[in-house]
Parts: C-alpha cells; structure tokens; sequence
C-alpha cells in the first residue's frame, strides 16, 4: 500500500520518546522542588516520612529512564541519528538518555544495591568521624566506596585510565589526558605566584572584614544588588541555608540560598554572586527546552564556570565595586566609612592560604582541588591506599600550600563528596575557573567595553552575551562542543594562569615575573 | 499439595493494595507540597509550566487510584471485609478507595473530559464575571456546570434527592433528609436572635478593631500564640496568602497559613486561630496512618468542626482572652490601653449582617450558608433556574439578614465554589459548626474544669481529649460513626442553638426567651 494512514515506526517513537523525556522532566521538577523544600522550608518532624515520598518519585523516574519502553526507543532513535533525519535537539535528548541508560543498565542490580547501601550508611559515619576527628571510623566506608567505584570504571569502560570513567559522570568527555597538563600547568604557576605574594605582596585590609555587619543591614544589601547584577527575582527566590546552592524547578523558577554570618560580610556577598552565577544560566535557557532534559546546564564544570566568572572575575573586579563600593559603604557607614575602594577591592582578592576549600580565595582554591583530584585518581589506580589518606593528604597541603591541617577534621576529613560517592566530582570546580578565564578572553574581545560596562551596572550586556554564546542552549551541546564553539578552541589554562598572575601582581603590587 | 510455599491470594492482595496506598499517598503528599509551595513560594515565572508538571503527577494518581490493579486488589479485599477477616484498619482504606474508584469509573471518560474543560475555563470567567459585577458572563458556564452536576447525581445515583449524591462527596453519609430538618432549627433560631439582637443588644465597641494595629506586632503575637494554643511548630509552619488555608504534607508537616490587614487585627488572629485548629487535627493523626490513605482527617465537615471549635467555642470565649488578653494589650498598648476584657470580649463576639461570608460573624455565618445550601438543592432538584440567581439571592439575603447586596459582586458571584464545580461543599461549613457545638457539650461533660484549662492555658489538655476521641482516628470512621461515637448520638442541632443562644443573649444582655 502506498498511502497508508499508519504512522511511520520514526514519528510514533518520537512522539512517545517526547512525551516520556516530558513525564520524566515533569516528576524531576516536583523532586528539585521538594529537595529544595526539605533544606529550605520544611519542618523537622515531617522529614524523614518525607525523604520515603520523595525516594518513591525518584525510584520512579529511575525506572522510567531505564524501562525496556526507553531502551526500544533509544534504539530506534539512535540507528535514525547516523542517517541525520532527526534535528539536532532530539539528537541531544538522546545522547543525554543514551548516556544514562547505559551507564545504569550496566551495573548489575546486586552490586549497585550493595553501594546503594554502603552510600546511604556512609554520610552519617562520616560526619560522625569529621566530628570526632576520627578518620579510622570513616576509613572502611571510604575503601567499600573506592572498591565499588573501581569496579564501576571497569564496568563503564575506558581508553587509557581508569579515572576517565568516574570523570566522564560529571564532566562528559573530560579523561586524564586532558586534564594532567592543564592541571599541571595551573599547579605550577599558582605555587609559584602564592610564594611570590607570600615574599614580596604587599599586604592587603582584610581584617576589615573581621568587623560586626549587622544581618539585617547584608540582607538589604544582598537582596539590593541581586536583581542588579541580573537575577530574575520574579522567576526565582533568595532563601538561607547553612550550605548555599542554587536549585532550579524550572526555566521560571531558579532558587537560590546564602548565608549570613555576623562577622564574615563576605560569606553571604560571594556566595550570593556566585549562586547568582549559576541561577542566571538557568534563567536565560531557551523556553523551547522546558519540560525537556535540555532545561538545564549542560555539565558541572560548565555550570561552575557561569557561577565562578560572576563571582570573580565579575565580583571581585575593580569595576565590580566602582559600582557597588559606594553603595555599600552606604549601608555599613560605620565598618567601611575609612576603607578607600581600592583598599576594600585588595582586601576582597587578600590571598591566604587555610586548610578549608570552601573557605579558599581565588587563588589556592584551585590547589585544593588539584590535591584531591591526585588523591582520586591514585585511588581509582590502585596506587594510593585510602588508609594512607592522611598522611597523604598533609604532604601535599605542606607541599602546595606551605600548611599542615592541625586535625583530619580540618584535612582530609572536611568534605562530604566521598561519602556520597563523588568521585570524580572535584575537579568541576577547577574546571569552572579555566572555563571561565577562557571566556572572560573571548567576551573582552566580543565586547570591547566588557569592564566599563561592569563599572556602570550594564550587567545587562554582559548577560545578554552569555545568554547567546552559553546560557540558551542548556543541554543542547556537550562541554567541549560548547568551549569550541564559544572560544574558538579547546580548553586552555593559559587564559586562567595569564589571569591570575596579572590580577594578583597587580593587587599584591608584585614584580613582573 | 498440603504444603504449599505460595502466598494466599489474600496475602498477596494485601500486600499489593498495601504498596498500592503507600505509593499514591507518597505521591499525594508531594502534590500537596507543591500546591503549598505554588501558593506560598514559587516565583509567578515559573507557574504555569510547574501547574503542568504538578498535573502530571496528578494525572498517576488518578491513574493509579482507578487502575485495573487497583480494580481487582478492591474486589479481592471487598469480599473479605463480608467475613471480617481483615482488620479495621484495612477495612477502612479499603472504603476510602472504593468510594472514590467506583465515582471515578462511573462517569463516562468523554462526560467527564467535558466537565473538566468547562471547570477548568469557568474559574477565570468567573473572575471577570465577579469583579466586573457582570453575573451574565458567568452564567452560561454555570449553567453547564448545573447541568453536568445533575447528570453526576443520576450516575451516582441516590434514594431520596439528587443532591444527596452531591453532599455524599464531601460529607459521606449526608442527605437533604438528614440536613434539612437540621438546618430549619438552626435558621429559625438564628433569624429570632439576630432580630433580637438588633432590636434590644447593647451595643459593642467592635470599632476598636478599625484602629491601625501595626502588621510587624499583629506577627509577632500570631507567632506567639500559634505553639501556645497547640499547634507544633517543629511539625509545621506558618505563612502569609491571601487566602488562608491549612495544607498538611504528612502528619510531622502540616502548613498554615494567614493573612495580615493593618486596619483588621481580627483578620489574622481569628484566621491564624481557624487554621489551628485544622492543623492540629492532622498532627494528632495516629502516626501509624502515616503513608497511607487514612493519614488525613475524615471528612470536610468534620475537619470544620475542628477549626470553627478553637476558632470560636475557644478563641473567642471569655476565658480565652481572661488568658490572653493581657499579652494582647502588651503588644498594642496605644490601641487598646482602654479597652476591658469584658469589652474587648463582647467587640470581638459582635454580630453584624453583611454581605460576605468570609466576613461574617459566628451567628450570621450560618445563615449565609443555609441560602447558599437551598440554592444548590434547588438548582440541582431542576427546581430553580441558573439564571434567576441574582434574583433568588438578594431576596433571602433581605429575608435572612435583613440586608440587600449593592452589587452581583458582593452577592451572588462572591464565592469561587460554583466556578470549579464544588456543588455539595457549602454545607460542610455549617455541619463543622453544628458539629462543634455538640463536640463542645461532650468535652464540657468529659472535662468539668475545661473552661479553668482555657482561661489557665491549659490547650494541651483540651487537645489531649481531642485527640484521644476524634484526631488519631484520621479517616478511620467516617463522619457519623465518629460524631456517635464521641457525643453518643447522631448529628443534633439543639446544641449549637443552644450555644449560641447563650452566648449571645449574654453578650448582648438579651432577655431570657
């Protein structure tokens, strides 16, 4: 028959792949909306029997991305995707899909029952063990999770290292081989520009920000400069928690979290910047992505980028607070009324080396990273033992930033993401500072007035930019697609390591290298 | 085979309908979250896409609650309940379901597909129609909804009047022939006192609530008294809408909120108290309901009961305020410095006709109701048409309250009831006052001192009984069986004409009928 009123098998798999990415987005909302919730809102009675409601949603979206409906439908797309008759948004939904299916569908279910468990157990042990300064108690967990996530690396498969696998959960296509000689390179620059600040800086005010600034007074400014610097606050909120993040339930409704503390004005400044950072991209995607897996960023290290750049290389900017210093001298008469702006813009970028990442300045921060991304990746070879974890982890910081943490509590016991799991994770955040030097280079090209435009609030251009180059796309690109579409090239630490050594020579009135 | 390994099929069946209730009720309570959050928190941006996603959710529990698992789970469990071989417990979910799977199925899908488009259209030209006073322009869709409101009932079926199928809905059990008599005793009696009072009431100074009571100290009271009244507020919240409403999440998280006027201290006050009231039901509930259908409480006219007793047999009786007063005049010293208790009590008890509901006082409120009640039955009994409403009503609101609307707006379009189809709705807030009135009678027997533990504080006490006979139970009885087995008899009116009777005839210094 040549004219049959059937649908052709392509255009049914499409719409039931549509209208399963569309239930499947749909449940992910009301779960980012009651994760939100429960950290946020939530009494603390309700909790637990909550945390059974929510865990009911999230097995079920489990199960419908792994459902032999998904798998007959990934394949029929897929063999469609090498004859380039489908467009180049369903290709993505599929290549986001795919990667998932088979990444769940290759573990066993025993064994990942068996993680499941190990996992759930481990983030009370370990903020038991972090609390007690008792690494031993936290040491048989973090070797079941080595173990589990060594076989995993096996399981998933990969080219020349192990740790590639781990990588690729949360930065896809990123391996060791690209990341060894960026790192490296950053590794080297930054010790050496620490020593330098550390011999010859001059030193900076930053015990100004040891002052009282009364709550209320950083809540005015906080909720003041927010929509400023171009948060939508009719399509999202600023709530507190005692962790910042930023959770979006969808293009329309973006929430943020900061932190206020008495006697850090800059906990809850940077951190709403920087949260701002991430909520604005997830603002700007293109509103044909909603209700689809494309409705969010495309990767953690591209995500961390748009919030590091506004936090740093916007936030902590000259002309960031040409802008800004004035007003908020305004609400802390008091505290900065003696603080010239360029001593208030030194004391924001002071550079010192702590034991805590999440405390970290610009500059060590990326060592802190770069330490626990040797730690992992030893891990995962087999080369290092997590029982030697201390001992390892108080050489490199002696190493790298010239300190040995009094206590593990304070070392290598200080963050969550191993008990989660998260191996592989903490190399996003340095990501996000390379990606971001690199398009700090491209904007100051595509927009000549890039920093005069921060000195007079037109945080509207800046945005407008990264909405075009970045932010629409959400999902649509995978990271590297992205970089080398927006800059031109691969990433590169070069802009990063230039972008350091000329601000901080600057800001410590050092020599020219 | 004597020996048999295999599960009985009623095993099996109870634990399948077990699974069953535990995933809709999980499911229930994250929609009942997300209604809270869409209400209280979301951003306006991300509304409408989020209704859509929330739908989806609702859509599986529809789903769910009229699958043919859940179809054949009921049969299975039905036949048993004849033998008494299942517990109460299950007995009851196995009602609850029941009731809903076999008015869901009966209703064509196309009818009911129909129905659902005009309701969903009818809210915002309801709308319109109300605040353009313009009763022409809702009056087609209202018709509609009549109409498809008396094709329900003839499905429904019933034995003596087709808005018996209607009030089945919200208050199971309930019929014209139980409700009329009922409510004839209730109106004569309020009509012969409101005259009474009109003719012979010393007058109050209920215009010391015009005064301006600043919104910052009308908080920090409601938040004071909130916990001291009984509502747990590690268990709950409370928040600020335009319309108040309770909404509880599980029985560890149930969500108030209030509503705050400058020139209206009652407005909040008595709406944070009414809100109370219903929470504090859905913190009792037994916690082993938790999860499942019965972890709410029974019935809309029961759960009124509960709210309009804290509201107004507690919250506004002398004692109360011999207790609270004092904190009261702490907090507004300006406004009230002159004002007794002895007056502050009779202006907070004052009655006045007006022309919207929401507005009205205890005694008037009923009689609001009542119009509304023999409006429905008639529109449904094909006894009064649609379009003489307007007519209709201004003549009993004359006829009952002695006043007529200026406006369609204030009259017959105030309330958004009609537009979504909630025919048979109305009454239960009437049936929450008749049945707290006879509630109270039972407790003042059951606990002599009950009056000395409200003027001393003692709410815990009060909630102790409340929860022992009514809370825990959820929806394990249904309304009738709960209000025979706490009070002894059926539903009776003279308690609450009674009640008020006294109360006013005091306050106002009537004679002795």
């Amino acid at each position: 028959m040549e004219y049959t009123e059937k649908k052709p098998p392509l255009q049914e798999a499409l719409e039931k792949f549509r209208v399963l990415d569309e239930k499947i987005t749909h449940y992910s909302s009301l779960i980012g909306l009651a994760d939100w919730d429960q950290k946020v809102m939530a009494p603390k009675k309700g909790r637990n029997v909550f945390a059974k409601a929510a865990g009911s949603l999230k097995t079920e979206v489990f199960k419908l991305s792994v459902s032999e409906e998904m798998g007959s439908l990934l394949e029929t797309l897929s063999e469609q995707e090498n004859e380039s008759v489908l467009d180049v948004v369903t290709k993505a939904k599929v290549r986001e899909y795919k990667t998932f299916y088979q990444k769940s569908k290759s573990i066993p279910a025993d064994l990942f029952q068996e993680y499941a468990i190990i996992t759930g157990q481990a983030n009370d042990v370990w903020e038991e063990a972090r609390d007690g300064n008792d690494f031993a108690k936290f040491l048989p967990y973090l070797e079941k999770i080595v173990e589990y996530k060594r076989k995993f690396a096996e399981i998933y498969g990969y080219e020349n290292h192990p740790y590639d696998a781990l990588l690729d959960e949360f930065e896809p296509g990123l391996t060791v081989e690209i990341l060894d000689p960026l790192f490296a390179k950053l590794r080297e620059s930054s010790i050496n520009l620490l020593n330098r600040i550390q011999q010859q800086g001059k030193p900076t005010r930053h015990e100004i920000f040891e002052q009282s600034f009364p709550i209320d007074k950083q809540k005015e400014f906080n909720r003041l400069i927010l929509p400023l610097i171009g948060f939508d606050l009719e399509a999202g909120r600023l709530d507190e928690t005692v962790h910042p993040f930023a959770q979006s339930v969808n293009i329309g409704d973006v929430r943020l979290t900061t932190r206020y503390l008495e006697n850090n004005v800059r906990s809850a400044l940077f951190g709403t910047i920087h949260e701002a950072g991430h909520g604005i991209y997830e603002q700007q995607i293109n509103p044909e992505f909603e209700e689809s897996v494309l409705q969010s960023g495309t990767s953690f290290g591209i995500h961390e980028s748009q919030s590091r750049f506004l936090e740093n290389m916007v936030g902590r900017s000259k002309e960031f607070w040409t802008y800004f210093y004035p007003r908020l001298q305004e609400h802390f008469p008091a505290q900065l009324a003696n603080v010239s702006l360029d001593e208030f813009y030194r004391a924001v970028n002071s550079v010192s080396p702590s034991f805590i990442r999440v405390e970290a300045d610009e500059l060590t921060y990326n060592l802190h990273i770069m330490l626990r991304y040797e730690i992992e990746k030893g891990l995962i070879a087999g080369e290092i033992e997590a029982r030697d974890l201390p001992e390892i982890w108080n050489r490199k910081m002696q190493d790298y930033l010239g300190i040995t943490p009094s206590t593990d509590t304070v070392g290598v016991l200080q963050d969550v993401h191993w008990s989660f799991g998260g191996i592989g994770y903490f190399p996003s955040y340095s990501l996000g500072n390379l990606y971001a030097a690199q398009i700090l280079r491209t904007i100051e090209k595509d927009l000549p007035e890039f920093k005069s435009h921060i000195e007079n609030g037109r945080f509207d251009v800046i945005h407008g930019w990264l909405k075009e180059k970045i932010h629409q796309y959400g999902k649509l690109y995978t990271p590297n697609e992205l970089i080398v579409r927006v800059t031109g090239e691969e990433l590169n630490a070069d802009y990063l390591v230039e972008y350091l050594e000329k601000k901080y020579s600057e800001v410590y009135g050092l020599e020219e290298k």
